[in-house]
C-alpha cells in the first residue's frame, strides 16, 4: 500500500486534542477545518494519532500496574483501517477478529496468528478453516463450532487452539442490542445448566484441539464496573469447577471488552483505572482459590479510538419549515449509522463559529425521515457551505459506513504527531460503484 | 462491464416462482437452492427477471389503462445493480435519483438526462452541477437549494429543469423512521404557512430555470390509499393555486413511491390497481378545476423488485440455550439490515425441508446481540450446512448492505427466464478490503 498524499496543517495536533473537548470556537478551528475540508473533501473521518496511542498506553498501564500478566486485544470490529490498526499494534495491543475478513486484516497488520484471536458467533468453514491455518486462537461458541474445528484441524493435519465463549448471564444495563451477555443473547455457552463446563468436557474427548482458554464479552458502552465484577467471579468459578473436576488448567481468561467512552457532555464514565482497581480483589480471590493465575486478556475497541476520530461534513442547505429548523449536511447514516440504529448521541460542534445559538435538527443526507445526526442542538447560525464537526467518531463510525443511496464511501486522514495530515484511506470514486458488477449481454 | 458466468439450473425460474408464494419444500426447491449455493457461493441474493418484469409491467398497466399520461419512475435506491436498472428500464421505467451516485449509475444504465429525476433533502454542490449537465429534473428541497440550482445553472450557462419537494403534512401510517410527508419530516417544502407557494413565486424571479413540475412522496411501504388520495387531493390544491395566482401550469404532478408489498404471509395490501382507482376521481376533479392536464409520475421502487429477491444463506451452527434454540447463518445485518434498523419481518423458509417444525431464531453473523433477522420461527430441523431462504428481499436488501465486520459483500445473481443463472455482481474478495487504503511508511 502506498503512502497517502500527506500535507501540514500547523498546529493541527493541539487543535484536534482541544476540539475532542470541545473547544472549537475560535478561528485556528475554523481555519484547520476548512483547510482538511479544502484539501481532503467531505464528509471526512480525521484520526488523531496522538489519542489513539494515549489510549492504548494508558489502557495497559491501568491494567499492568495492577496484574502481572495482561494482553489487550484490539476489537478490530470498531475501526478496521490498516494504518490504525498499526498505530494500535505497534503501541503492543493483539488483535480480535470476529470474521475472516477480519483475520486477513490482521495479518495484513502483520499480526503473527498467536496473537489473534478470532470470535463469532457463526464461523463458516473457511473461516474456521483460515483461523486454524493462521494458528489464531478459534474462540468456540456451540457445540457446532467445537465439532467443526476438530474436523477442520484434523483435515488441515493441525492443532486448533480453541476457548470457548461463556455466556455468563450477567446484564451489564446497557443498550438492548449490544448487550452480548445476558442469558437471552445469541452469544456463547451458558453457564447456567451446565452447559459451559459439558463443553470443555466435550472438548477434551475430541482430537486435535488445544484448550487455551475461556472469554466472555458481557456488552458494549459499559458505563459502571459491577457487570465486569460479576462476570470476573463467575468466570473465576467457572474455572474452578473445571480444574476441581476436570484437571483442566486454562493459558487465559479473556473478560472481553465494552469499555464506554463518554458521548455526552458531562458525562460520568468508569476509567480503565477504576475497571482494573475494581476487577483485582475478585481476581485475587479468585486466583487464590484456583491455585494458578491464568493471563488476564481484555479486548477493549471503542475505548482505544472512538475519542480519537471525527466526522467533518458540510452544510448543504438550511431549512426552516413551521415546526423546525433543519440543517441538511453531506453525511449521513450511510457514514455514521449510530444515531439511527442505536439513538446514540453524539456532540456536534461549528467549528470556527461563536454568537448566539439555537435549536437544530441536524439532517443525514439519506432519503429516509428517520436519517437525523443530531436533534434538538443548540447550534451558531449556519449557512450552506458551513462545516460542522461530530467528535468521538473513531469507533463503529468508518466500520458500518455503507454506500446506501449510492454515497460514496468517505475518505479517512490521520493527524500525526508531526501536524501532517496523511490520506489513509481515498474517498470512493463513483466508477467504484460497478466494480465487480457484470451485465448479461442481452440486457446491455 | 462483461457478462457473469450464466449456469442452466432447469426448472429454476418456476421454482423461483414457487419460492416467492412460500413453496419450498419440495425436492426440486432443495437442489435448486444447494445447486445456486455450491456454484456460487452464500450469502447470496438471487433475482428472478421474470417477476421484476411482472411487477413494472404490472404497475404501469393500473396506471396507463386509467391515466392519459403517466410515467413511472424507478426508484434506484431500493437496488442499484446495473443490471436490474437495465431490466426496468427495458420495462419503460424512468429513473428516481437521489445522489450523484445513483444519477451517475443511471447515467450508466442508459438513461438519457430527461429521464431522470434528481430528488435529495441534501444536495452537494457537485452533485446540484452534475444533474443541471446531464439535462435531469433537479427537485428542490429548500430555498437554499432553489438559490444554488440558480446560481449553478447560470455559472454553467444552462437552463435547470427544476421541481419542487412538497410537504403535504400528510401520514400515512407507516414505520415512524420512513414517514416522509409528515409536517415533523425533513423533507420538502410545507403546503402549510405558505411555504411551498412561495417557493415557486420565488422561483419565478430567478434566473436560469424552468420550472417543470411539483413533487411528493409521504413515505414507505404504505398499506393503503387513503394517505395518497388526501395527498394528491392537496397537491392539486397547490397547483390550482399556482395557476389562479401566479398562472403558473406544470408539465407534471409527482405523487412519490412508496407502495408496499406483503412481508408477512397473508398480509393485505392495496394493489397498484387499487392506488389507480382511488386516485382517479381526485385526479379527475382536480384537473376539471385546474384546467389542464399534468403528467401523472410515480416512483415506485420497492414494489417492482422487492419480490423478485431472495437472501440465500448457510447454517453455520445451531444451538440449544437454556431459554432458546439458535440458528447462526452466514448471513447478517451487513447483508440486510432491515430486520435490525426497523424490526422488519421477513419469512424464512428451509428449501426443501419438511417434517416436525419447532421454534427458532435465525441469528445474523455480525456480532451484535440485536442481529437476529428472525425471531420465533417454526422451521424444521436444521443442522450445520442447511440452507435458510429470505423472499422479499430485492428491495433495500443489497442495497443497504456493508462490510461491517469486515464481511465480504455478497454476490448477486439473476435468473432469466430460460432458467439460466448469471451472475450479476461478483462476491466481494477479501483484498478489496485494501482498497482505496494507504499507509504512513512509518506505520508499515
Amino acid at each position: 500500500l502506498p503512502a497517502g498524499a500527506a500535507d501540514v496543517f500547523p498546529g493541527a495536533r493541539e487543535c484536534l486534542g482541544r476540539a475532542g473537548r470541545g473547544e472549537v470556537a475560535g478561528p485556528e478551528a475554523g481555519n484547520l477545518f476548512s483547510g482538511l475540508a479544502r484539501r481532503f473533501g467531505t464528509p471526512l473521518y480525521i484520526y488523531d494519532e496522538e489519542t489513539i496511542r494515549g489510549q492504548i498506553r494508558r489502557f495497559r498501564q491501568a491494567f499492568e500496574s495492577l496484574f502481572p500478566r495482561v494482553r489487550v486485544l484490539y476489537a478490530l470490529k470498531a475501526n478496521a483501517s490498516l494504518a490504525v490498526v498499526r498505530i494500535l499494534k505497534s503501541g503492543g495491543a493483539r488483535a480480535e477478529v470476529v470474521s475472516g475478513g477480519e483475520l486477513y486484516l490482521a495479518r495484513q497488520a502483520e499480526f503473527s496468528g498467536d496473537q489473534i484471536m478470532f470470535t463469532s458467533s457463526s464461523k463458516s468453514p473457511w473461516e474456521i478453516d483460515a483461523a486454524i491455518r493462521a494458528g489464531a486462537v478459534l474462540n468456540l461458541d456451540s457445540f457446532d463450532d467445537l465439532e467443526a474445528a476438530s474436523e477442520a484441524a484434523g483435515r488441515l493435519g493441525a492443532r486448533a487452539t480453541i476457548s470457548f465463549r461463556i455466556n455468563p448471564g450477567v446484564d451489564p444495563t446497557t443498550l438492548h442490542q449490544i448487550n452480548t451477555g445476558i442469558t437471552e443473547s445469541k452469544f456463547g455457552l451458558h453457564i447456567a445448566s451446565g452447559i459451559a463446563f459439558s463443553a470443555f468436557e466435550r472438548a477434551r474427548r475430541l482430537p486435535n484441539l488445544e484448550i487455551a482458554g475461556a472469554q466472555c464479552h458481557i456488552g458494549s458502552q459499559i458505563a459502571s464496573t459491577a457487570g465486569y465484577e460479576e462476570t470476573a467471579r463467575r468466570m473465576l468459578a467457572l474455572l474452578l469447577d473445571l480444574r476441581d473436576k476436570l484437571d483442566l488448567t486454562l493459558r487465559f481468561l479473556d473478560l472481553g471488552g465494552g469499555i464506554a467512552i463518554p458521548y455526552r457532555p458531562g458525562e460520568r464514565i468508569m476509567t480503565p483505572e477504576d475497571l482494573a482497581r475494581a476487577l483485582l480483589p475478585v481476581w485475587g480471590s479468585g486466583v487464590a482459590a484456583l491455585g494458578y493465575e491464568p493471563e488476564l486478556w481484555l479486548e477493549p475497541g471503542r475505548f482505544l479510538v472512538g475519542p480519537a476520530g471525527f466526522l467533518l461534513m458540510r452544510v448543504n442547505s438550511v431549512k426552516v419549515t413551521p415546526v423546525k429548523t433543519i440543517v441538511n449536511v453531506d453525511a449521513g447514516f450511510n457514514d455514521l449509522i449510530r444515531p439511527v440504529l442505536y439513538g446514540a448521541y453524539y456532540r456536534v460542534f461549528a467549528p470556527g463559529k461563536s454568537g448566539p445559538t439555537s435549536s437544530v435538527d441536524v439532517a443525514g443526507v439519506i432519503c429516509e425521515t428517520g436519517d437525523i445526526l443530531a436533534s434538538d442542538r443548540m447550534l451558531p447560525r449556519l449557512c450552506r457551505g458551513d462545516l460542522l464537526l461530530i467528535p468521538d467518531a473513531g469507533a463503529y463510525g468508518f466500520s458500518m459506513a455503507s454506500e446506501y443511496n449510492l454515497q460514496p464511501l468517505p475518505a479517512e486522514v490521520l493527524v500525526r504527531s508531526d501536524d501532517r495530515a496523511a490520506v489513509i484511506r481515498e474517498r470512493e470514486p463513483l466508477e467504484e460503484f460497478l466494480r465487480r458488477q457484470r451485465v448479461p449481454e442481452d440486457l446491455l
